[in-house]
Formats: C-alpha cells, sequence, structure tokens
C-alpha cells in the first residue's frame, strides 16, 4: 500500500489516469542501486520471468539434444502473438522432442496479435494452445520432461520435477528461499512463486551478468539471451514492447514483461537487474516504468532518445488523432 | 492523488493488485449521500455519459420525426459489441434519416465481442465505422443535425450546435458551468467535457428522478431509461456488465460504463445518482465499485445476492481453472 504514483495518463488538459508501483534495480550481490515504493512486498512474477523458467532447457542439455537453436530458445522465453512464425516454432520445437500439440497443457486461446487472429479466422481455422501465449514455454518445460525422462502428463504440476527445478534456479539466482505453499496458478496453470520485487531484480542482475553463478548456469543464461537478443520477434512479436526494445538495444538490454503489471530487464554491462510492478496490474504503466529506469543507465544521448517514443507514448484515436499521452512522473 | 484503495485482485494467497478510486452518491439537489475519496476533482464522463448525449436527440422531436423505438433509442446510449443485431440497429438509425455508414466520423475499428469480430472475418467482411462501439450514439448526433437542419459535416466539433447542445444539456443536469475548453476528445473524436465526480453524480440522480428538470427533458430522459431497460443488450452486448445489470434490475437501475475505469448510474426509485472512477482506468475495478455501491442501496438480500458476481467475480485460466478473485476492500 502507499507506493507513489509513477506514471500519468494526460487527455486534454488534465491527467486523466495514474498509476502506482514500485521499482527496484539492484546488483548482483543485492546492493539496492535504486529503490523507489516498497521493493521487498513479494509480487507474482508472472511471464516477467520467463527466461529463468528456460534455464533447464538449456541446464539439463534438452535443447542441445533436441537441436534447439535461437528461435526455439526465444521462443521459450516468449509470451508470443501467435503470429504464423511462432507458432510454427512451436510445433518444430515439439516435433524434435517426437510431440505434437496435444501435449500442451498452457489451455486454449485466440492469437493476441490481432492482424494473425483474423486471418485464422478468415482462414476458416481456430485457436488452438499452439496460439496461446506461453506454448513456446510448455514446449519447453516437456522437452526437460523427455529429455529427464520423467512423466510428461504433469508437468505444469507445483511438485513435478521440472516445476522444482525451476524454483530451484529462481531461488539461486534471486538469493531467497520460496515456501513450497507460497505460489498462485498463472494464466497458463503453471506455478508462479511469489518473491520480493528487490530479490527479483537480483535474480536478474545475476542473470545478466552471470556473477555467482556455477558456470554451467552463467553459460545457460548466456546463451538464452543471445537468443533472444538474435530473435526479438519470437520473444513477443509485431509492434510489442520486449520485441521492440530488444531490436534497439540487442545484447545489452534483456527485457521481459509479465501479466499485472510486472516487468523485469537485466542489464549486462552495468551489471544491474530491473524489476518493476505496476499495483493495479497495468501494462501500459509497467512499460513507462521500465522504459525510464532503463534510460536512467544508458550513456548516449541518442540511446535515450531511441527510447522517448516508450517513454512517453502517445495515443491515438479510431481516427489517428493523438488523444492522451503516457508519461512517467517525477517520482521515476 | 491518496485516493483510497476500493478494489482488490487476489491470486493464490495474495492480493497481487490494487485500484484506487473514488465513489459519489448524490441526490437530485446535490446533497451528498456517500462520498469516498476526493469526489470534487474533475473527470472526463468519457462513455459513461452517452444516455446524457443522447437527450437532445429525443428534445428535439428527431427520434420521433425518424420513428425511432426502444432499440434505437438503446443504441445511442450505448457502448456496444458490434454484433449482427448492434450494427443492423444502426444501419436502421442511419437510413430513417436518410443517411448511410457514410456519415459516421467515429472512426473503424474491429468489434468487441471476439465471437463477432471472428465471424465477420470468417465470412471475407471487415471493420467499418458501424462496428465501433459508439457508432449508436454517433448515428443519434447525427439524426439530431439532420432534424434541426444544421451542418451535418462537422458534428463532432466542439462548436457544432449538437455538441454544444449536449454541453448544455450536461451543465443542467450536473447543475455546473464548464468552460468552453475544458474538455478533451474522446475515442470517438467528439468532446468529452470535465466535471467534478460529485456532479456527474448529480447529474445522474436528476436523469433518475427527473426532479428539478422541465417537464420535457424529464420526459426524454424517462423515454431513455425506459429504453435501455427494455433493451438491455442493445446497451452493451452479450456477457457485458451493463447488459447483465440492466437485465436483472430493468428499469429500477440505469447504470453506463465508460473508458478509464468512468461508471454512472442512475437508482429513480432512491432518488440516487452515482459516479465511480477508477484512478488507473480499470474496467475490472470501475464494475466492481459500481456493483458494490448499487447493493449498499439495495433492499432485498435475493438483489443484494443476485449481484454478488458483479461485487466478487471469479477469473478463470484458459483452462478453466479459478486463479484469481476481484473483491472490494473494506473501504467501500
Amino acid at each position: 500500500m502507499g507506493n507513489p504514483a509513477l506514471v500519468e495518463v494526460v487527455r486534454g488538459g488534465r491527467v486523466e489516469s495514474r498509476h502506482c508501483g514500485a521499482i527496484a534495480v539492484i546488483d548482483p550481490d543485492g546492493k539496492r542501486v535504486l529503490a523507489i515504493g516498497d521493493i521487498e512486498r513479494p509480487v507474482y512474477p508472472r511471464s516477467a520471468i520467463k527466461a529463468l523458467q528456460a534455464l533447464p532447457l538449456v541446464e539439463t542439455g534438452a535443447a542441445d539434444r533436441y537441436g534447439f537453436g535461437a528461435e526455439e530458445l526465444a521462443l521459450a522465453c516468449a509470451s508470443h502473438g501467435g503470429e504464423e512464425g511462432h507458432v510454427a516454432t512451436v510445433m518444430r520445437m515439439l516435433a524434435l522432442s517426437g510431440l505434437d500439440a496435444s501435449a500442451l497443457q498452457c489451455g486454449v486461446h485466440w492469437p493476441l496479435h490481432q492482424a494473425s487472429a483474423q486471418a485464422l479466422a478468415r482462414a476458416g481455422g481456430t485457436a488452438s494452445a499452439l496460439h496461446n501465449n506461453c506454448s513456446g514455454k510448455h514446449a519447453g518445460f516437456l522437452c526437460v520432461a523427455c529429455a529427464i525422462e520423467t512423466d510428461r502428463g504433469s508437468y505444469i504440476e507445483p511438485a513435478h520435477p521440472v516445476q522444482r527445478e525451476v524454483k530451484a534456479v529462481i531461488e539461486n539466482l534471486a538469493g531467497v528461499a520460496i515456501a513450497q505453499d507460497d505460489y498462485a496458478i498463472d494464466g497458463c496453470s503453471v506455478p508462479t512463486w511469489a518473491l520480493p520485487l528487490a530479490a527479483l531484480a537480483r535474480a536478474f542482475a545475476r542473470f545478466g551478468a552471470g556473477q555467482g553463478l556455477l558456470p554451467a548456469r552463467a553459460e545457460a543464461a548466456r546463451r538464452l539471451r543471445a537468443a533472444c537478443a538474435e530473435k526479438p520477434w519470437h520473444v513477443a512479436g509485431t509492434e510489442r514492447f520486449c520485441t521492440e526494445i530488444t531490436t534497439l538495444f540487442g545484447a545489452r538490454v534483456f527485457v521481459k514483461s509479465g501479466a499485472e503489471g510486472m516487468c523485469c530487464a537485466a542489464l549486462p554491462e552495468q551489471g544491474l537487474g530491473i524489476a518493476v510492478k505496476c499495483d493495479d496490474g497495468a501494462g501500459r504503466a509497467a512499460e513507462v516504468m521500465m522504459a525510464a529506469t532503463i534510460a536512467r543507465y544508458l550513456k548516449s544521448d541518442a540511446e535515450r532518445a531511441a527510447l522517448e517514443r516508450f517513454i512517453r507514448p502517445t495515443l491515438r484515436n479510431w481516427n489517428g488523432i493523438a488523444v492522451s499521452k503516457i508519461r512517467p512522473t517525477e517520482a521515476i
């Protein structure tokens, strides 16, 4: 309670809406570099943590065993739009591990990318689990289950070896212990483990810098970051925040958003991890908080200028008229 | 700033997100019946005020001249889903006044109702201004322009006679003067005039009770309320909040939501008007605030029980698992 207003939505001459939140920037040792709002309050990281959930895919050797390249690794870290290329990549991941879409337990929804949803309907198609924005992550979980020869039917359960390993990875990177019952069920039915915002930021600092991790884990993190930097479209999709930021900065900024106003980033060169949570769950505000926070740690004016349209986005109505603007408050 | 947390989103064992806001319940004389948060802060009413924007349609005689019934009047007050029946009604409104879809200046978007958008794509169709959720309101504005024989091409401009009349109606019902430049451009390109939340609630008290209004205006308000009560599906659509609440209570509760967390209601029997604004603009929270506020003024346990699923909605994920719950805080 009581986090500061960090983002404003301005329309006409007035502030129409306000978003409160918290921002943590932490180094690999856990030192606070920036703390706005209550950064010790536990959050559910949701999809912002997908790259950490993908570490076992590389560490267990599953990714190599099935011949995964950058596209497959990026999809395992993705909240994708269900565009044609995303679906094709997930199908390939499943086929390479001897599976098909029937193994996915993420649930079915239409592509988030509107034009792809319309094209699917126009072609007489219907939504499947492949279109679910989490299908790449789930394909990754299934590959791990295959590689370590454990039950595939229960891979979404908190007690399953894959989810236990995910939890152990998060605890190791974040430097915290998480109680076995301190989770919620995510939109795609896997557990999302609660941890303080500051610990989440620390996990991304170590994910980015490798510092304090066993060599194999640091190398797995490096491979996942490199894959996302090489194939940013696979991490989200057309005109999506994470894809556009990664396209701008490549391997210098790893960023991933999640539901309910979560967003995490790693700045490997600076050795920093960032975690933001918009109190009310708004993605539009979490993106502004994240863009404004990244800008603080960029050295060149040109780079900060490139971020400007994400820090102060203009909203246009259905006639293309610029009707409102989102902007950070003085508190960021 | 500093409005109380009114709605919580609970997932797992934790509060995942929080929404702050303000609630005003006012009688026709302007007396405060309930005030939570800063109810004197001006807001843009957005689509929550559509029924007031439709009063000139009845008062000028345009609705009678073109033979409008309950469906057309309800559509003029609607933020509709672009379902087939909505589009057909808007086409009828335009045809009855000698116009067609080319006169609409609301802009084009795909139907908000997902199954209708998919059906449109599947049939090889494409979105038009008729599918815009505001097309009924715009058809109403055009009918007024035709009936009073003024320019139709500029009906969305703040200085146009139709928009000036809308402003005068709002000032009369709310009991406030609004500066000619105190507006923003709405999503559908018409002006949305700023007024204090308390004044907005008072406007709905008078819209519901007729008290303090000239007889012709009170009668026009009664006709619009009766039309929405008779045809609640036309006010929003399948599985939409306003439609479902109106289906439950008929003419006893008039309710209309708007963008950026606005919602207004009239309780004619109690002579009360309600206006809520969720600070961060979230519709999910505005609906909970409104449902919880309406429940305070219902007399029977059965009626309050019928509102329970709107006061504490359960959210299910893509596998149908109940993953979270939205609920009012102690402050409501």
